[in-house]
């Protein structure tokens, strides 16, 4: 976009916003939360799914005030679309499949129309309209905001805190071990690139290993157009080679302020800074069926995305940017994948992985909610007589085998489990294919009306 | 880079550029033309290959007034690198292998000391810097300048003519049914992805094709970040539907602006207008194996190519932009692949191919010169005894085989060779191995230090 085409974009969203009829959300999410199913739920959900019955915790459609969205025309043409109607093709697909997940951010613009409730809006108006632009990022970028805090000296002694852990302490001892008989007076760029490699596949092998979820710096496993940029030629030296003053140290702590500068910062001036509303998904599930080890990841890896959301005057965000986030809902994500009445402990165990921090903050701007809901569903609930007693359970299909099961897949902790909880009780929730969808059917769903409400309830008033 | 350190960037080059002490240098070509080979060639002869013998046509050498190249320290972190180091090592490799080639664009700075001739610098400086930086680009971004000086329905028409020639016809055919057949008031978001998937699929075909050169929109097979972006959507509808108007021609219209607007337009603005000079890499042999179709697309692409150097007050560039190329070099590669006596021809084949336009042009602004050249050597050129009589040939090891090979590999036509002459008379000119090359030597080549004197020559006085 050009600089004055971009000035022209920017003043038609701030006359927009000044009347209230402009909302940008943000929905992000760490790799495999669910963040495609979860906008393509919330598109369908807004243009095809406006019925009481369908969305009875969505005010403005159970006060019959809406009268429908519709994907907007005035998409940038030049910035990544999310491909919502191929997303909705793989779920009505003969059997139905999940849509492929995106790397990389994309948009997508909706207009929504409804009565007004009251004011002078509801008497000079037939009809408003708020123009809603839905923005999809990888939580892992929101993984390198405590960079910008951090200098190279403590980033690496925080790295290799982090795989000193059990579950990361054997494959990081290879790198080690290369560090260690490393030169560190030799600058050259074949020997940059032989340890970058080492790292980044340090960094692959943890990331297929679903027990982690914390990879910095985010964007060496993403390049995109980085790709071959010296910035990105980063990895963590041991601790002891911190101590002293070397040209490796040097050199390596001057990518490492360039990454800060032009990888993190653009992207919350660019990106984050211009989102109104956010939607955090996680995946609690998956991380119970992992074990001890990434139950405490997730929660550290929570702990890091939640300063992107606390930008008081002394944040590192609010020194740096004006970020205008005031409402923040963090999802446990699939929740169709355990029976109805486990969902106030997946709500309990999101809240203890959150640890409740932006509620009780000094610095917390933004209004935060905390719930459980399955953007698309994959399973019915029922009962299954067992013994003469009801018994809860849900029927779907298994995503690997194709087989329809029915079962009580287990009970979902409502606390932090600790070992001995795993020990005894490993955790084996199962993954579903999404239930068979037709046409202009409203898409099923459990509690998107909560999340709706929640998000745009306040803004079609 | 932000905007104030972007400037102070731009100032310190300003300030070396007053001082004449700057210079920018592009090399492109179309895919597979040598360009990788060329960068690297040309930063090896600058830093280790500076012997009056090795380079005797390079006069800051021959006068013995060079006093060493290296790479310099002010290598922009964010930007691509060319990745120097790692091609000279496939080189070094046993057997040596030519280094893969690069998509996108990336730069390599280099500093130049040498002992002025005569003037004022001399009496004053011990020794003078000039600061080269290499910027490597794909050819193809180059093809995509006429489409500012269409508009959608020229540019569709002009994809029809290209489409019709004998050699893309069949292939066409496929994609001309598919439109032929589509409903031109439907403008969905899977429409326009499906028709997209199928030009996309055309350009691959005709891109695995070794005679076609011309592929708009260039970005379209090499997206990028711009992945996902609406007005990458586009391909030419056919000239009988653009006769009047319908909704898909106004969508793929708006998609076809935003694309000059958006990729055409800054790409010229942020790399093409800050080059110095330029080199253009052809491979001649390769079009003359692949037949007289690929002869003349090259031709007709050049011929594109070119309209990036001539621009005048008249010209779309000089509207838009103040390029300062003045020099261009255009150099046929491999010209080792060939025995020596093969040169001249293949430098007036080249001439012949160019048309000599820019020679002749009332809008030059760039002085230009042709010349036949190996970046690289792969092969030794002799003489075999053959009956009483000696005849030229080049001793290499093929490629595919890699069987050490003696061979007259055939004679280039001088002209631009017509169908019967293809008919009678195939070209099959091989395709070799760069020759095995260690450490600290001087890498072979031909003619690379006459392409140092044109392009660098004035600017080491």
């Amino acid at each position: 976009m050009s600089w004055l085409e971009s000035i022209q974009y920017q003043s038609q969203q701030w006359g927009q916003r000044a009347l209230d009829r402009h909302l940008r959300l943000g929905v992000t999410g760490l790799s495999g939360a669910g963040k495609t199913a979860f906008i393509t739920s919330l598109v369908h959900q807004l243009t095809l799914g406006d019925q009481p019955e369908h969305l009875p915790f969505f005010a403005v459609v159970q006060q019959g005030r809406y009268l429908g969205g519709r994907l907007a025309n005035n998409q940038p043409l030049a910035f990544p679309r999310f491909p919502y109607e191929q997303n909705v093709q793989y779920l009505q697909q003969q059997p139905a499949t999940w849509p492929p997940s995106t790397a990389g951010w994309s948009q997508l613009n909706l207009t929504l129309r409804y009565k007004s409730a009251a004011g002078w809006r509801s008497k000079i108006q037939q009809r408003s309209e708020l123009q809603l632009e839905l923005v999809d990022y990888p939580g892992e970028w929101l993984l390198d905001l405590p960079m910008l805090q951090q200098d190279y000296q403590q980033w690496s002694t925080f790295c290799w805190t982090l795989f000193e852990q059990p579950h990361r302490q054997a494959e990081a001892q290879v790198f080690a071990d290369l560090l260690a008989n490393t030169d560190l007076n030799d600058v050259s760029e074949l020997q940059l690139q032989r340890l970058t490699d080492a790292y980044l596949n340090l960094l692959h092998t943890f990331r297929e290993n679903a027990a982690t979820f914390l990879h910095q710096p985010g964007r060496l496993l993403v390049p995109g157009e980085l790709a071959g940029a010296p910035m990105l030629k980063l990895f963590p030296l041991l601790p002891a080679q911190l101590k002293q003053d070397s040209p490796l140290l040097q050199q390596l702590s001057e990518h490492y302020h360039s990454y800060c500068d032009y990888v993190i910062k653009p992207f919350y001036r660019q990106h984050f800074s211009r989102l109104d509303r956010q939607v955090v998904l996680v995946d609690c599930l998956s991380a119970l069926n992992a074990g001890f080890a990434a139950i405490q990841e997730l929660q550290q890896a929570l702990g890091l995305i939640m300063q992107s959301f606390r930008y008081g005057p002394a944040s590192i965000l609010g020194r740096l940017f004006k970020p205008q986030i005031n409402k923040v809902l963090f999802a446990a994500s699939k929740a169709d994948h355990v029976t109805p009445e486990q969902h106030k402990a997946l709500t309990l165990l999101l809240q203890q992985l959150l640890q409740q921090p932006i509620k009780h903050s000094h610095y917390a701007s933004a209004k935060s909610e905390a719930m459980a809901l399955a953007a698309i569903r994959a399973s019915s609930a029922g009962f299954v007589q067992h013994a003469g007693q009801k018994s809860p359970c849900i029927s779907g299909v298994e995503l690997d085998s194709g087989n329809k099961v029915t079962l009580f897949p287990g009970e979902v902790p409502a606390k932090l489990p600790d070992t001995a909880l795993f020990n005894r009780h490993p955790f084996q929730f199962p993954a579903l294919a999404p239930l068979q969808h037709s046409g202009q059917q409203p898409m099923p769903h459990v509690r998107m009306d909560h999340a709706l409400e929640f998000l745009l309830g306040d803004k079609l008033q």
